[in-house]
């Protein structure tokens, strides 16, 4: 009953209803489907954004003035910021209500941060469930921002339609950052606060990158804090999105999504139905296992035997 | 065969055999458990060692210069750097070479790097794995290095035994780190590049944090680089292993570190045997989930249901 109110009022685009129905997907794993049921055919519109980049490179800015330039140009635009819930992520501490009065003033644009919680992951299903939320609620864009350190973290933002990677001059590894991966996952760099020196050196090790890999992954330049650069990024990103060459790197992203999503409700669900039938089973065969009497695999195939139980 | 030999040469401390077992974990996962299930009444023994702090740290450096101390005091040594295969995490990819090269000429020490591939983890599983190899080979200290950003990486330092947390005068953010949950992981907070300015900030910072929350945990200054500060930590570390309160911290981190490990191998499990047995059907019913015929949680429950058949 209350998840129908919840849901009729993101399918109208009510921002308290959709606070509502992220709490509710977040908070209630084994439910999350009961929402996610009842909106996924209303899905399937809004763009979904991602930014991502090192600590200090200026993503939370970055991601304001491109959520504000998107509004400017009449687009509702949701903003899904990850916090990793590390010790050393910053921001989402001190800086989400201050971020949050900033951005949640102008009309068509809802930002939320989501922390993981607990040992078992949960956050990147979550983080799906609240882009279908944002979609059904007629959302044109979702950006989810996030550290591009850690699995899960550059998990998420693989699955997006658009990614920009965010760099910054004198960050001092970038060319071990363009070796380590960010190859797979950017579509477009941003070199952000490029009124720093060194930035040439940042220009001509992207450059080489770009020659060297045919890749040909455009760059911008800006000032996020002085929203310079801003609109022509924005500029650049509308037409990318509904290009047919990026629509058919939309489709394979998309499965990607679906595919990765799926196997996360899985696994989710899995430890769930285990701990829900285990009853008092896995405190005492850790015993056993502590004292090396059992392993953790074979404890662990003794717990999926009660999945069919 | 071959995993019989392996485990043999495991037992014997032969660091070929050591290699090729953590590579066999790390690249089998579904026959991980042929090699822990034939060496895990040999674990218990080696006491893990985190050691986790922000990118730019020097935690690579102080885990060299604490793992020589510690071989020169007789002991046997392993250390896994965890590399969160991240665009942004650097070091891993120019650095490793050069590490192994300066540690792994040491009598006693064995170092390996530990990466995520693709996107459904076992990172963590095949390291706790990793660590009961060591353990089996008789090695006293497993350290195990991880940027402690993203929450997979937080989560795998959670579970050691004594967890050092590496901070650096004029990081910005310590306050707001210390804040989002540090004090749940640290044992030991480590001020590196202690000649640096700022220092006298971020121990104000610690003593503050230490004197609010009661707990009172012991900092050190230290300048890796130069070696300074790494015998008398390491003179700190030693005893508190064998303490009786550290005990009682270990024996419940251990169980907490089984559960979780044993809830890693059966969501990699799952999903291992879900793919196995659902042939063609993912990319069949994927197509109904894309067109909003179905939804991924619809779609989860049918591929679940596989797994009791």
């Amino acid at each position: 009953m209350e998840i129908e109110k919840i849901v009729e009022g993101v399918l109208k685009g009510d921002t308290r209803s959709i606070a509502k129905a992220i709490t509710f997907v977040e908070n209630n794993p084994s439910d999350a489907d009961r929402v996610v049921n009842a909106i996924f055919d209303k899905t399937g519109n809004a763009k979904v954004v991602g930014i991502t980049g090192p600590p200090g490179a200026g993503k939370s800015t970055l991601t304001d003035k491109i959520t504000k330039n998107l509004a400017e140009r009449g687009f509702k635009v949701g903003v899904i910021a990850i916090d990793p819930s590390s010790p050393f992520s910053g921001g989402a501490v001190l800086g989400d209500r201050i971020r949050m009065n900033s951005l949640s003033t102008i009309k068509g644009v809802y930002v939320r941060s989501m922390a993981t919680r607990g040992m078992l992951g949960g956050l990147n299903r979550a983080c799906l469930d609240a882009i279908d939320i944002l979609d059904a609620a007629n959302f044109d864009f979702v950006i989810v921002e996030t550290v591009g350190v850690g699995q899960d973290e550059v998990d998420i933002i693989k699955v997006s339609d658009i990614n920009l990677v965010v760099l910054v001059p004198g960050l001092g590894d970038e060319i071990q950052a363009l070796k380590a991966g960010i190859m797979e996952i950017a579509d477009i760099f941003v070199v952000n606060k490029s009124d720093r020196d060194g930035v040439d050196k940042l220009l001509t090790v992207l450059s080489h990158f770009n020659s060297m890999t045919d890749k040909n992954i455009p760059v911008f330049q800006t000032v996020a804090t002085e929203g310079k650069g801003i609109d022509k990024l924005v500029d650049f990103i509308l037409p990318l999105l509904s290009k047919g060459d990026l629509k058919e790197k939309r489709k394979k992203r998309l499965f990607e999504r679906l595919k990765y999503r799926i196997m996360k409700i899985i696994q989710e669900k899995t430890v769930e139905v285990i701990m829900e039938k285990s009853g008092n089973i896995i405190d005492r065969e850790l015993i056993k296992v502590a004292e090396r009497e059992s392993t953790p695999y074979k404890l662990a195939q003794t717990l999926m035997e009660l999945l069919c139980k």
